[in-house]
Formats: structure tokens, C-alpha cells, sequence
């Protein structure tokens, strides 16, 4: 760890300002030659402030998971997608009264979603934009077939107070190495090609197809009918994203900093860096690799993990590591890490780290 | 779930008042029929208000990992234990700066530790009480002999500033059923024996001899040298303790309310609580157990878990649960879920539950 960063008290997130920015730059640099429109995910970084780089640099809007989320980005943003099918009343109310201030999408996959995000539209006076949610091939949400989703679409353009504004899909079931994703990718721009040629002889159209993925993002040119794609850990990266061959060690921008609390048992060091910290989240190409990698002794293993204590197996170290050291760890998954700090530390190169805060954190709803 | 809870935002976690006294009473009458002390963690609560219950119902301090624990539970109690080493100098000067007002102690493994605690509290002018964490088998943390307890012992009582006033262990390695778990808190009573009696040989003395977990709680008695316990999920508990054989489903107070969101995937359905309500703590005595219990439909099973979305196999159910129905969910490992919500709901039989925050969370150091 670097000078600056030893009096933050630890564990802490720290954010190299630097890597985000190139982060930042590469994606709007890539969706900008390949005429495809950006719409982050900020469910990464949960941040006013990096949502507010984010449309400096040319992104469309912002895409959250949550109405609380898209409450919290209405501060960085005039244009909001909730990928994630808003069913309860109470949720569909908070987004029809975001409308009154901004564009607001919601993509889903039920009737009931419809009807309820129509009444609360209804409700407020207002319009709220819909994406029919495809299932890929990730199975998880998503209308099941072109005719599941051509039945929605139609049901969804006959309803007062929603625009249909075409299709949403995940394409979460295509990962490993970017190069080898040519053929998946072309499948699901099959899958669309007849899904939208349904829809037009039907008389519908879908002027936003939003796809992508952080792991598919570089490819996404591959699929032709994208008009947007939606990555969100690309701002950070992680592990997951290195060992899936999407990101190097030096694009992880946030790194956990934490302290060596106990070398008491002999082969080993404790940090004070737990679930509470790190989660649990494996890592997903690689589900032997522990918890995380630490930048200053990478023959250190993070084998287990308790609530505020981290068990590293240092018997293979060329160094061993002192109580009192502190040392820097790249995450399995940086989303969830994010997510339990109610500040991390933005560190702006050759100046002291101020704190950033984690402002959509705790909308759970 | 019943309907007071029907309009509180799903994801949602819901206690139970009256579970949380039963609780509450059978671990105090438990320990005062043993002439144990009480020294809850509140790693599991995090709440002021819980921690006052504990403290009215006789314990006789209450336990944190971190030194914001200690800062925000010092309104529920006079006397504060940080079962968790101290070696950061800004955490040690936070604790000195707490014995001004309050009893504190903490569990240290390491020289560096007392070193640095010892220079906190010269500088605040105050005593800090010391407890010498020994690795009873657990293979965390601790002294790994007799020997070297003693040696870590006769340091610390040498040193302005600290109070050397016992011991304190860990048993987490000893889990399953209770009633299998003599012979290995015979054991640990032997080893407490042994350290004892080294230290009252050289001069020293152990008025505190601190151990327990929730699994061993009910079975401390059998280990004669401990005068207080430090149980933290007993007053909630979750699917680890129902299957490690320490609860029931009816004494797990806290669960989490969620709402089905899609249905769209044949024989699955997906609800509104992933990694960031439920964690990807897996349930430890059943590994392949999925993540969580639900209570409306028990053939279900949550089998994966994304940040937002759950993925439940309904296949086996008796009735299948529509999009919008609510769930109710004990979740694998209750404290790091407690952790990740602003404000959970508490519910006393009758009235309609109310926010109560969670207000330790986020004391991340």
C-alpha cells in the first residue's frame, strides 16, 4: 500500500481514480466506434459521483437493479433503467413519480408487472417506458420464446400510461475468454433477429434492443440488432473478471486495504478483512482460488473466511507478512464489497484518499 | 407471512419480538443457573436496543469485534469487551478513549498488540483490561501453548496502562449436536486447567476466563474453568443453528420477506432477495443445502443466488407460488444478512412491525 493510504483506517476500499477513468474511457471509447449506445449498471459502484463520469463521458442513461437505486441516480442522471421486473405497487409508485422528473424504463416478463406499472403510471399522470425481458439463455428471467415475448409486447402496447420501447436481455450464460464467445454471441443475435421480425409483422417495434454483460461487453459488437448494452463491474473489475480473461490485475481500480491482526498460528496470518468485508462470493472461473489475491504476496492463499477475520495460508511466501502490515487485496466479486461500505476511498494520484460516499447502498427495495 | 407485514418494501428482514425474549430468557436462566456470566456479541443484532435487552436481563457486559462496535454499543452498556485483536494504533486510542466512560477489555494474541495498547491508554490516561485469546483448537487466532500464553500474560502485566484480567477462547471448532460435544469441552477444560494453573504459579491470576460460541453455549457448564460465556446468534439464530442441532425453526426470530418476481423459467421462480439480502454464506453443517429455508413452500429450493435475484427450483412444491405472492425465508447464516440492511423491522405479536436500525453497522474498523 501505497504512503498515502496508511492512516485510513482499515479494512477499507480504496479507488484508484486513475484506473477508473481508463476503465471509463476504454468502454465509451469502444461503444462509440461500434455506434452502440452505453447505459452502465451502477449497481457496481453505487455512486452519484462515478455516475456522473459515467454520462460526462457520453453514456445514455444509467441502469439499476432497484426504485431506491433509481431514486438515488436521478441525482446523476436524466434517463434511468430498472433492469429488474418491478412487480410490488409500492416499487412501481417510486418509479411512476420519478417520471415526473425523468425518463424512466423498467424491463419485465409478466402480465402482473404490466398491469400494476400501468396503474401506478396511470396514477401519477405520467409514462413509464417498458422493455420486454428475453430469456437468452441465462434462464433466470425473461419471457421464454418469441411468441412469449411478441404476446407481452402486444398486451403491454394495448396498456394506458406504459410505451413499449422494445427488448432487454442478459446474456449472463456467455462467459470465458472474450475470443471464444463468437458463436454464442452470434446465436443470440439470431434469437433477436426473429424476435424483432416477429414483432414488426406484428406492427411493433423495439427502437431499444439493450443487451451486455461486463464479461461480453468488448464483443458486443458481434451481436448486430444491440442498440445499447449495460455493463456495470467494468468500472472497478475484479477477479472474477481477470480469471474470466475480461480485465488484468491493473484494471481492478478498488482494492480492499486491510491490516495483519494475528500471525499467532504458525504458516498463517489473520486480517481483519471477513465476510462483513470480502463476502463470500467464490470466485466463478476458478472456485478452489480462495478470497481474494493480495498484490504483496502472491503466494499468500486466502483460504478461509469468517465474519471479520481472513485465514491466509503464508507458508509459500518469500516474505512473511508482520502483525501490524497492512496489505491490499483484489476481490472475488467487487460488486458485493461495494456494497457493504458506507464510504469507500477515492484516490486521486499523488494526492491523500478522501472518502467517497456509497450512496445508493442500503436501497434495498 | 401475516398480514402486518404485507406493506413493508420487499427484501425485507422481520424479527420477531417475542421469539427474541424467549430467546433472550432461556440463554439468561441457562447462565444463571450455571453462575455463568452473559457477555452477548452483538455482531448478530448490531442493535442499541437488543443490547439493552440483553444487558436488562442480567449480562453482565456485551461483546464487539471492532472498536465502532464498542462506540456505538457503549450506549447500551458500561462494559465492553472487543473479542478481537488490537493492533491499529487509531483503534487502540478509540478504545482509550472509551474507558474514560466505560469498563473496557480486549483479546489479544501478540505483543505488538499490548505494545500499542499499552501507548493508547498512557496517552488517554486510562486502563485498558486485557484477556489473553488461547487457541483452544479453533486455529484462528491465539496463543498456541500453554507457554506461550503464560509468556504473553506475564508481558502484559508489566505494561502501564493494561490490566491483565484473564483469558479467552474461541471453541469454534467444536460444533454438531450438542449433546456430542463433551468430550471435546472436556478437553478444552483440561487445556484451561493447565494455563491456569501455569499462571498461578508465576504470580498471575485469571478473574476472567471467557469462552463460547451459540453451538456450545447450552453445554458451557461442563467446562468448570469458564466464568462467562459470549454467544452472539442466539438471539436471532438461523438454518446453520437449526442444522447444526442449537435451535429450532420456531427460535429463528429474524426472516427475510421477499416477493416472487418472475416465473417465467418452467418449474423455477425468482425472488427479490440475492447475495445483497441473503449473502453467500453457505449453510455450514449442510453444504449442498442451498440458501435458505422457505417457510410457505419447504420442498422448494433456493439453489442459486445472484446480487439481486434468488432462483428457487419449485418443482416438488404442493402449491406453486405466483409472481407477487411473498415468501418468508430463514437464511443460512442470519449475521452478515442483519448487516447488510440499514434498518430491519421488529414486530411485536399484534401491532404492526417498525424500523429498527441497525446501528453498528458499517463499523467496519
Amino acid at each position: 500500500m501505497e504512503g498515502a493510504d496508511k492512516f485510513i483506517p482499515t479494512p477499507a476500499i480504496v479507488i484508484d481514480a486513475a484506473v477508473v477513468r481508463r476503465n471509463l474511457d476504454a468502454m465509451a471509447a469502444y461503444t462509440a466506434t461500434h455506434h452502440l449506445k452505453l447505459r452502465p449498471h451502477t449497481k457496481t459502484h453505487k455512486s452519484v459521483k462515478v455516475g456522473r463520469m459515467q454520462v460526462e463521458r457520453g453514456a445514455v442513461g444509467l441502469t439499476v437493479a432497484k426504485s431506491g437505486e433509481a431514486q438515488v441516480m436521478a441525482a446523476a442522471a436524466s434517463d434511468l433503467l430498472m433492469a429488474y421486473p418491478a412487480v410490488d405497487p409500492q416499487r412501481c409508485m417510486q418509479l411512476a413519480e420519478l417520471t415526473r422528473t425523468r425518463t424512466v424504463r423498467v424491463a419485465i416478463d409478466s402480465a402482473l408487472a404490466a398491469d400494476t406499472l400501468s396503474s401506478a403510471a396511470r396514477a401519477a399522470g405520467s409514462f413509464i417506458g417498458v422493455l420486454v425481458d428475453l430469456d437468452v439463455g441465462h434462464h433466470r428471467t425473461g419471457a421464454q420464446s418469441p411468441e412469449d415475448a411478441l404476446r407481452l409486447a402486444q398486451h403491454i402496447s394495448k396498456m394506458s400510461g406504459l410505451r413499449l420501447d422494445g427488448l432487454l436481455c442478459f446474456p449472463g450464460h456467455i462467459g470465458g475468454a472474450p475470443e471464444s464467445q463468437k458463436p454464442a454471441l452470434l446465436a443470440l443475435d439470431a434469437l433477436l433477429d426473429e424476435v424483432i421480425g416477429l414483432w414488426r409483422t406484428s406492427g411493433l417495434d423495439a427502437p431499444i434492443v439493450s443487451g451486455g454483460s461486463t464479461p461480453t461487453a468488448f464483443r458486443s459488437h458481434l451481436v448486430r440488432n444491440l442498440t445499447e448494452i449495460r455493463p456495470g463491474t467494468y468500472v472497478y473489475n475484479d477477479l472474477n473478471c481477470v480469471r474470466g480473461g475480461c480485465a488484468t490485475l491493473d484494471d481492478c481500480a478498488a482494492r480492499v486495504v486491510s491490516t495483519v491482526v494475528s500471525t499467532a498460528v504458525p504458516g498463517q496470518v489473520v486480517l481483519d478483512a471477513g465476510t462483513k468485508t470480502l463476502t463470500s462470493d467464490r470466485c466463478g472461473p476458478a472456485p478452489d482460488s480462495g478470497h481474494g489475491y493480495i498484490i504483496e504476496h502472491p503466494e499468500a492463499k486466502v483460504f478461509k473466511l469468517f465474519e471479520e477475520h481472513a485465514q491466509v495460508d503464508v507458508r509459500e511466501c518469500a516474505t512473511q507478512p508482520k502483525v501490524g502490515d497492512r496489505v491490499t487485496l483484489v476481490p472475488n466479486h467487487i460488486c458485493p464489497c461495494i456494497n457493504l461500505m458506507d464510504r469507500v476511498w477515492w484516490h486521486e494520484p499523488g494526492e491523500a484518499p478522501t472518502p467517497l460516499p456509497v450512496d445508493a447502498r442500503g436501497k434495498v427495495s
